[in-house]
C-alpha cells in the first residue's frame, strides 16, 4: 500500500498554482521517481491551501481551501507546509510557526531567507525539521542542491550570476531593440515581466537577497548589511549600452559574492561582460548562475529564472527530496 | 571520535590521481561540508590503490600501493571501490566483483556503464549498496544529480549537448583559426586534448556512450543497439565550417536523447547550432548539457568535460554521497 504524504501551500498564486499543478499532473510520474530512488511507493498530495478569503474556494476539492492558517500548523496530518506567500509581513511568522510545530518548510521567499540570516535554518535545526529553499535563486535552476550535494569537494571562490528576470528582460530588450529604459519598463510591466512597483528589481534588492543566500551556502554564514552594496539599472542610459556595444561587450546586472578575509561580500551592479562569455548570451528573463571552485572549475548552471512552472518545479523537488527522508 | 571511511582507488592515472590529491588536500573541508548537513564527524581516506605495476609506490603511505585487486575487493574496512581503469578489459569485472563483495562503487566509466546496458545498477540493487558515476558525463559537470534530485517534478522530453571535449575543442581551434581538421587534430594531441588513436571521440562513441547514460536516468532504459547512431567530424571541411558562418551559425558535435514511441534513441552528429543559443558559446573542451523538461522548461549545466581536477571533483562528490548514507 501507497503511503500518503500530506503537503499545504500557504499561498496559491502564480508559484503556488504551478505546485498544485505538477502535484496533480505528475502524480504518477513523481511517484514513480520516488521508488526508483527509494523503492518504496508513496503519494504526495495536497491537502490544505491557505489563501486570504475564501473566493477561490470551488477551484480545489472541499475542506482544502481554508484561511485559517492555525487549522493548518495544528493538523497532525500535514508533515511539510510550503510557504508561498512571499514577501516579509506575515510569511516569516508562518514559516517560523510551521518549523515549531515540527513541520518541515519549503519556501521560495529570498526576501525573508536573506534578511532573517540564518534563523530559519537554525530553528530548523533545534526542531530536527528540513528548511528548503530551492526556489528561492535562480527559479527553476537547482543551484542550491548543486552547491549543497555536487560541489562539496571543493572550496568556492566566488559565484556570480544574472539572478534577476526583470532587469535582464528590460536590459535585453535595450540592447537589441534600441529603446530606451523607461520605454521598455513600460513594456515589461504590461507583459507581467515586471511589477507595478519594480523598485526591488530594477534597484538590485532582488538579486542581493539571492546572492546573499549563495554566499550564506558557500561560506557558511550571511554577509552583514554593511557588507551588501547594491546598484540598479534606471540610470543607464542607452548611450551606454551602445558604447558597450561598440567594445563587442553588453551590459549585464551581475551579482557576485564572494568572501574577503573572515566577511562574506555580496555586490549587485551593471556590469560590462565580454560578448564570448557565457553570461553575455543569457538574455531576456533567463537566469545564470556560475560558481567558481578551487577543483571542479567553474560551474554555469542556466535556465528560468522566474515564471509558474519552471519555479514550481524547483518547490516540487523540494518536496520530493523530504518525503525520501520522511518514507 | 570522528567515524573512518575507507576508500580503494582503481588506477591512479589522471582522474585518480585528482581524486587522491582532493581528498588529502580538501580532507578539512570535505569532513566541515558532511558535519554541516549530517552532524557527523566523518574522515574519508584512501586507504588502498590498485596499480598495474608497484613502480608508483614511493609516491603513497607503506602499503597503500597494491597490485593485487583481492587484496582490495576482501578488505572489509573498505566500503567503498572507486573504479578509475575505464575501458571495458578488466574494469566491468572489478566493479561486479566490488558490488558482489558489497561494496559501494563509483565510476567514471562511461563506456563500460553504456555497454553493461543496466547490468551494474541491477547488481547494485540486489547487493544493497550504491553503484554511482556522476563522472561519467560531462567531467565535472553535475547532470546526473540534477536529473535525479533536481528535476524528479518533470518528464524529460530531450537531453542534448555538447559531451565531448576533444572534438569540442578540434572544432573551435578549426572554427576560430581556419586551420583543417587534420592540423587541428595533430596540435589537439601535442596538447593532451586528444588520444593517439582519436577514435572513440572523433568518430562520435564517446559522446554516444555519454548520451546513452543520460537517456537511461531520463527514460528508465538504455537504447538499443540498432536505435543508437553516431556521426564523427572525420569528414567536416574548412568550407563547411566557412558556409555556417556565413549563415551566422556554428558547427558543433551534439549528442542527443530522446523517447520515441517506446523507444530509448540516441543520436550524435555535427550540428549547426544559431551563435545566439548557449551551446554555440561552449568553445574549447568545455562541455554544456541542456535538459528540456516539461514544468521547468530548458536548464543548461556548463563546465570543464575532462581534466584531472574537474572530473575528480565529481568522483569525490560521489564518494561524499555515498559517506553520507554511510554514516
Amino acid at each position: 500500500m501507497s503511503k500518503l504524504i500530506n503537503v499545504a501551500l500557504l499561498g496559491v498564486g502564480t508559484v503556488g498554482g504551478g505546485v498544485y499543478g505538477i502535484l496533480e499532473e505528475n502524480q504518477a510520474k513523481i511517484s514513480a521517481n520516488i521508488k526508483k530512488s527509494t523503492g518504496k511507493d508513496v503519494q504526495i498530495k495536497v491537502k490544505k491551501i491557505l489563501d486570504k478569503d475564501d473566493s477561490r474556494k470551488a477551484e480545489f476539492a472541499d475542506g482544502v481551501l481554508t484561511t485559517n492558517f492555525d487549522e493548518i500548523a495544528n493538523d497532525e496530518d500535514i508533515k511539510i507546509i510550503v510557504e508561498l506567500i512571499g514577501g516579509d509581513t506575515v510569511a516569516p511568522k508562518y514559516i517560523k510557526e510551521s518549523i515549531a510545530k515540527g513541520k518541515n518548510v519549503v519556501t521560495a521567499n529570498k526576501l525573508a531567507i536573506a534578511k532573517a540570516k540564518g534563523e530559519f535554518e537554525n530553528l530548523a535545526k533545534e526542531y530536527n525539521v528540513e528548511f528548503c529553499y530551492e526556489a528561492s535563486v535562480g527559479g527553476t535552476i537547482p543551484v542550491i542542491r548543486v552547491i549543497k550535494e555536487s560541489l562539496e569537494a571543493n572550496n568556492i571562490i566566488e559565484i556570480s550570476g544574472i539572478v534577476n528576470g526583470t532587469t535582464n528582460f528590460i536590459l535585453s530588450a535595450m540592447t537589441k531593440e534600441g529603446k530606451s529604459y523607461s520605454d521598455v519598463l513600460k513594456v515589461a510591466q504590461e507583459l507581467g515581466f515586471a511589477e507595478a512597483d519594480p523598485t526591488s528589481d530594477v534597484e538590485g534588492y532582488d538579486p542581493a537577497y539571492k546572492m546573499s543566500i549563495l554566499g550564506s551556502l558557500a561560506f557558511d554564514k550571511y554577509p552583514k548589511d554593511e557588507n551588501i552594496s547594491t546598484k540598479g539599472i534606471t540610470e543607464l542610459t542607452l548611450d551606454d549600452i551602445e558604447k558597450a556595444k561598440a567594445d563587442n561587450k553588453v551590459i549585464k546586472l551581475i551579482g557576485k559574492t564572494y568572501l574577503k578575509g573572515d566577511d562574506v561580500i555580496v555586490e549587485v551592479a551593471p556590469t560590462l561582460v565580454d560578448k564570448e562569455e557565457a553570461l553575455a548570451n543569457v538574455n531576456g528573463a533567463e537566469n545564470a548562475i556560475s560558481i567558481k571552485c578551487d577543483n571542479a572549475g567553474v560551474v554555469v548552471l542556466q535556465g528560468q529564472g522566474a515564471g509558474s512552472r519552471p519555479t514550481a518545479s524547483a518547490v516540487v523537488s523540494d518536496i520530493i527530496n523530504i518525503t525520501k527522508k520522511l518514507i
